[in-house]
């Protein structure tokens, strides 16, 4: 069924014109029967197998929704229509990325929804584990196509999925793993085209702990921006960052160094397609920024990131991962920290050495 | 959207395979989508064109239906939500075709469901009038492709209209006639194509009763059935028709002459596509009817009724429309009447020539 939102997405675009955006009450109305039409189609061939499978869409299945169409919240999910039908013997074939609101109107739940539902569903009926099929075998100690020597993971943390999400190990949507570990719904993350075993993801152990680094991200694409010449007053910050919000820009690492003069200089970085974007943006504020503002920056950038919750208990690992870079001759532009991840960025032709270095430092490769 | 069934039929028996057939449940919850689809996008064309729609499944408009899976019927309205949304000054855009079960599957109605769903929500509104959108102007005093000077109809009761359907006027499925005239919903039949007015199907009123013939109604692709020799005693025709009835066949006009000698003739008509079938169930009860019984049959026969509520308060009508086909040459194979229609059987390379005269004869192309 690939292509099938496209599909809906177009005839809503064919019936309102070029004029006129589709209304959102009725895009979700739309967009719902793509699912719709999977699961009856999911539950007819399992049926032909010998099963005895029956599907369910989000609203029958309880799912309730705040109103806000394209990309509703999940507020509750009242799961007693699947109680009923697993206690009869059946297999359920649930809807994902849908709902209803508590008067009734169909939602969707936008970007990461269908994982989203599969989790909260794990949730509401206490399941002992979530298993999300997808394209990749499971996560891995860095991209596999970097780093040839990756391995895959037998368990992660939430926490350390999250940190590796975001800083650009894609597996899924950062909402789903949130709402995971607020539920403590553990997962497992495996391919849909073989039976290997994937990745368990799960509430950090003892045992975690004593693994140091868990993995390497990498993230291409970046840009980076720097203001020199800032005044070091209440205010600055503010005004910069409230600019480009208002552009609608999403702002990924944050440096600002301490100053020592009254003046400070700020970098930040972005993605690449938004850079002109924030430039214009922050030409408007230039001037309200002080005279002495001078604005860089650099679209040939890459971020990469050691995560792992060990690393609140061990020191040194920040050191580790500048030597190991050093040695390999990678520069280091900034510097980023939070509790279970050390990011740099560095020039994006020095990404893959840099993540190869890395990784042997932390013997990573090797099981 | 046309087509979107077929498509749809052709996904659920891809993925079930040619051993199978697909759940009749999960068949319900494909097809649904196929409606759910196009009241979104009509809602979204509405609303760019700055109307104001809001679209409706059938289960969220409180269309509650039994769980007869493909062919439901209709068991209750609960039109809470529709009278919500009309008062908020909205334009509701209402799926056909589909409902939900008391304990929340989703339902369709089969054939005639669209219409049927209109008007059953017509009832439940208590709505002044009830507009269906076809490809024909109306109903016509006979098919203006055989009779050139057939006009269309301004009005027409249930009843005419039922007798006209069954009888090859194909306007509208019987089931839904049959529940407006049940609810007493008057409702218009009118082409999406053009503006113009089209027949208002409603009560009899004492003005309708002036006309003695509303109209002319053929139906081709007839075949007949003659049994001769049939011992005229009590479970004959029981036999006859329960082996018909056993190999799902419809049967049309049923005629037996009254018998002087213990012995009479059985006639049947049925659509000619169905009779080979007929012949070999007859042949299986052929020697428990007695061993004089002959079979005959014809499929090269057509179906001329005229039809008027006003017929029942006028004699004669038979007489003149039997005098009409008599005086342009044709031949009466079979007669049959009900209170407000008579029906004959005349050859198929006859029935134009027939359906003019009698036209002419009831002075129908005069306005």
């Amino acid at each position: 069924m690939s292509g099938e939102t496209n599909r809906l997405v177009a005839l809503a675009d064919e019936v309102t014109g070029k004029d006129h955006y589709p209304t959102e009450r009725e895009i979700d109305v739309l967009l719902a029967t793509g699912e719709q039409t999977t699961i009856a189609l999911t539950a007819m061939a399992i049926n032909a197998m010998g099963g005895n499978a029956v599907s369910l869409t989000g609203a029958q299945a309880g799912i309730e929704t705040d109103g806000v169409h394209t990309k509703a919240r999940i507020s509750n999910i009242t799961p007693n229509e699947v109680h009923r039908l697993l206690d009869e013997g059946n297999i359920v074939i649930l809807a994902g990325f849908q709902g209803k609101t508590s008067d009734g109107k169909i939602t969707t739940l936008g970007r990461g929804g269908s994982d989203l539902t599969a989790i909260a569903m794990a949730a509401a009926v206490d399941a002992e584990l979530c298993q999300i099929f997808t394209d990749v075998d499971g996560v891995y100690t860095c991209d596999p196509r970097v780093v040839k020597d990756a391995r895959k993971l037998g368990e992660i943390s939430y926490d350390e999925l999250l940190e590796m999400a975001s800083s650009g190990t894609k597996v899924m949507q950062s909402r789903s793993v949130e709402f995971a570990k607020k539920f403590g719904v553990p997962f497992e993350v495996r391919s849909s085209l073989n039976q290997n075993s994937g990745t368990l993801v799960k509430e950090e152990t003892m045992s975690m702990e004593s693994v140091v680094i868990r993995g390497v991200s990498l993230e291409r694409d970046q840009a980076k921006v720097t203001i020199t010449g800032v005044k070091d007053h209440p205010g600055s910050a503010s005004m910069i960052f409230g600019a480009l919000a208002q552009a609608d820009l999403i702002i990924d690492m944050i440096v600002q160094n301490v100053s020592k003069t009254g003046i400070t200089d700020i970098s930040f970085t972005l993605h690449k397609s938004d850079l002109e974007k924030a430039e214009s943006a922050l030409e408007n504020v230039r001037t309200k920024l002080g005279d002495d503002i001078e604005l860089e920056s650099e679209s040939r950038i890459a971020k990469l990131s050691v995560v792992g919750i060990g690393m609140r208990s061990h020191s040194g690992v920040a050191a580790e991962m500048f030597a190991a870079l050093s040695d390999a001759g990678v520069n280091i532009q900034m510097i980023s920290t939070s509790e279970i991840k050390v990011t740099v960025t560095v020039a994006e032709n020095e990404i893959d050495a840099a993540a190869q270095a890395v990784h042997d430092k932390f013997g990573l490769g090797t099981a």
